[in-house]
């Protein structure tokens, strides 16, 4: 009933349901990059785990985007506008939170259909 | 399948799938206004969007609620129990986390039926 | 067509439609009590609610995971990990923010399939 991908002891990295995944917050790889190449990772991660559920990001719900500093906006925002697709654009947020490693400028969060 | 509100080209105002509508996170009209105002008008825009896919605030499954000052969270609350509808109020959670112009004391982000 | 649950006149503990119960964001009962003992108890509520819907922890598709102080991450890991049920642990992602009481050291907001 629920179908779990990359189901670890702690967590999975995604949840489906009812045409529904839930990804859990993804999270850059290059500890030392800046605000546009982390984000640019973390979109990366969301493909790679959307194309493992067959969705892709034109079929993105909503995306909560947490910035470890808000002042980061403008540059997440231009990885984000280089990836998103015009037209099929998720519902999105973003606010302040750190994270759980001090070196990760950006998490974001999607629900998608399948 | 699909159904897309406002759709930008960074993001959708709502995505709508299956019955439920995930709307963006919702922000204040008035930058100098005080919470109270500040949130009403975040639930007005709400009900505007709801009401464009025939929904109403009587349909919110869940309000993520976030306040740029948690001391905020009483002022927040009057303009909350003024516009909610007892018994057929959502889930919610309510967290501190500044938003992305300082301006803005409050955003909040809706998931309802359709 | 939603079922509440708990449904005051500010919010609902839980709302159900189409199979999937959006919880209210639960938080501790013991506010002098240690990071490890408090995310425990919020477990606890989590479980409890989840059975007055008919469902439990291993039915969980996401869970948002809000810490006041994140330095309280491990301590937090800690309850998890001895609660989530391994191959059923759910999407996830865990933030620092301030919560509405300031005794509160963690707040989790859980999505379920009832």
């Amino acid at each position: 009933m629920i179908q779990r991908i990359d189901a670890g002891p702690r967590m999975s990295e995604a949840s489906i349901h009812n045409g529904v995944v839930y990804l859990a917050g993804q999270i850059p790889e290059s500890p030392d990059a800046g605000i546009e190449v982390q984000t640019a990772e973390v979109l990366a991660a969301i493909d790679d785990l959307l194309a493992q559920v067959g969705s892709d990001k034109t079929k993105i719900l909503r995306a909560q985007i947490y910035l470890a500093d808000i002042a980061d906006f403008d540059g997440m925002n231009r990885a984000w506008d280089a990836w998103v697709v015009a037209g099929s654009a998720p519902s999105r947020a973003t606010v302040e939170a750190k994270l759980a490693n001090p070196a990760w400028k950006v998490e974001i969060v999607v629900t998608a259909v399948v």
